[in-house]
């Protein structure tokens, strides 16, 4: 697998630029802080709670981003996505704020929440087999056919840039709050988020450490990151954490996050669901088990230096598109 | 049953000065939108995260407003307060945070996060009957013995400016938003906090109608405010909606009440549950179930006006503090 040449790449300065167009359509959303949280980890964090965004993830960000960027003429034939559900939501919602038709292709076995929502956006939603169908050729194909503009899920520079304003937003947060981030921890699927955020903490917060935390069984960023080039994910891999069951690290994000982070850190299924249980009781949040796994590699005390008990770290809980069936199950610690 | 004189009042300046007490102590929370809940509501909604507070509820505003006052020797003597979960949170947090000990009654039926999160904070936890024994006694006599300062819940004129530090809040947010809430609904148990919800909205928004929402059988205060004295729950009376169970409206909120309140609205469990629900999808916070009986009423259209669709409402929600066992049957739609 190749590495993209820099031209490609994304910048701070499209970072910027994002944060300007976005602003119609995400939120800024808060830094929240926990005495309770904060012992268990034994660090100072900063929680930015990410599941309090427009659509319920931090997807609307790069989706406004790139829709935002689309001539009127593209609007008016339509837009495409193939998502597991929160970039499904956030292009449908931005498609809708701006009159132009979306077709989003979906997981068959996506939350029901995220399809639900997806549809009540307006968008028209096409199902497919998870693991026997190949969604990119299912999406071109009905691209092609209809004229739509594929709007990427992380592996665009726009995409991208649109991720990293989270990480400009949090860089500024805690500068008003007079800290210095020593570390940030955020979720891994494709990689987008995480290499937006990467590249906003070089040029805002450069003494930060960026760790990327994946699912067991899902860590080809910790191991491509290891490895010095991209990793592809074991087929049979299972995982509750929906969002971030990406088959490999993608050639943008990669190029970016093998530039910007310290490393990768892994966590399991229930550590996520543990810390979906933190939230819900210290925070009094819904977070979906791909967006908790950040949270639960600092409550686990996972990050280099962290034992010391002296970190100030950033943690992004960066959705909460979660059925009420499996949460009620995660809460009665059935999972 | 008496009205209390106005000298024993609080006023909006006493609100403005329990802001300035209660920083070390409390947070601003958020105020959130969602066009989904705007849809169902028909109106526009501004809600007042309160659930993001420390502790999990408003309570901790009017327990520092409190303990801010105390003198030194009488917050190393300690104090004491009964409460059904809220309060003594709050009452134990903020002991805690001046090196006060701290003694608190209550309910063996409290929610159990509710108790192991007061005994979390430091307090020595006294459990009673919530139907065969008198709360106020036991305290009265607990506190007598070992010279404890009582904080009360509602009925105390520090304690209300506490809470209307909430309002003040409020209406400074709405201010920035640019805009001018038609209505407020603030959930009603004793009526401290929408006591001083209403006296900082009559100072600062005074074109805004204070409602009261109260679950069915505990409409104590809707049937005062008609009636224009203070009237009593009947005993047999019961409501998911722990936070709200009080047996009468305070001497000193009623008084506030009947002179600022547009009136009292009440719903089912059914409809708590429901906006329960409604938070956890839309909104990604959770909400236990007497913090949620505000939406619910927006919810189901219950203010008058609000079937013209044209309201801009207020719509605080109090706490978050509820067993995950209730939480998860609320989810499953089995509440």
């Amino acid at each position: 697998m190749d590495i993209a040449p820099d031209a490609a790449l994304p910048t701070a300065a499209d970072i910027a630029a994002a944060a300007g167009r976005i602003g119609d359509f995400a939120k800024v959303t808060p830094v929240l802080r926990s005495d309770a949280l904060d012992a268990r980890a034994g660090a100072r964090l900063l929680i930015k709670a990410e599941v309090l965004q427009r659509t319920g993830s931090f997807k609307i960000r790069g989706a406004a981003n790139h829709i935002t960027q689309l001539s009127r003429a593209a609007l008016d034939r339509g837009v495409l996505a193939y998502s597991s559900g929160n970039h499904a939501q956030a292009v449908a919602c931005a498609a809708a704020r701006v009159g132009s038709p979306a077709v989003i292709v979906m997981p068959a076995d996506a939350p029901r929440i995220k399809i639900a929502r997806t549809r009540g956006f307006g968008a028209e939603v096409v199902l497919y087999d998870r693991y026997t169908e190949n969604r990119e050729a299912l999406g071109a194909r009905i691209a092609a056919e209809r004229g739509l503009t594929l709007i990427p899920p992380y592996d665009h520079p726009w995409t991208i840039a649109g991720g990293g304003t989270l990480g400009l937003e949090l860089a500024g947060q805690a500068a008003e709050l007079g800290v210095v981030l020593d570390a940030l921890v955020v979720c891994c699927g494709g990689g987008g988020l995480i290499a937006g955020c990467g590249l906003a903490m070089a040029e805002r917060s450069p003494a930060t450490r960026v760790y990327a935390v994946e699912p067991a069984g899902f860590d080809d960023t910790a191991r491509s990151l290891a490895a010095g080039e991209r990793q592809a994910v074991d087929p049979a891999a299972r995982s509750i954490c929906d969002a971030l069951l990406s088959p490999s690290p993608g050639e943008l994000t990669f190029a970016l996050n093998r530039r910007h982070l310290a490393g990768g850190l892994t966590v399991t299924d229930a550590e996520a669901a543990d810390a979906m249980r933190a939230a819900f009781a210290e925070l009094k949040l819904v977070v979906e088990p791909g967006g908790a796994v950040a949270l639960a590699a600092a409550l686990n005390r996972r990050l280099p230096g962290q034992a010391d008990g002296d970190l100030t770290v950033g943690v992004v809980l960066t959705g909460g598109n979660v059925d009420p069936s499996l949460y009620a199950e995660v809460l009665t610690a059935a999972l």
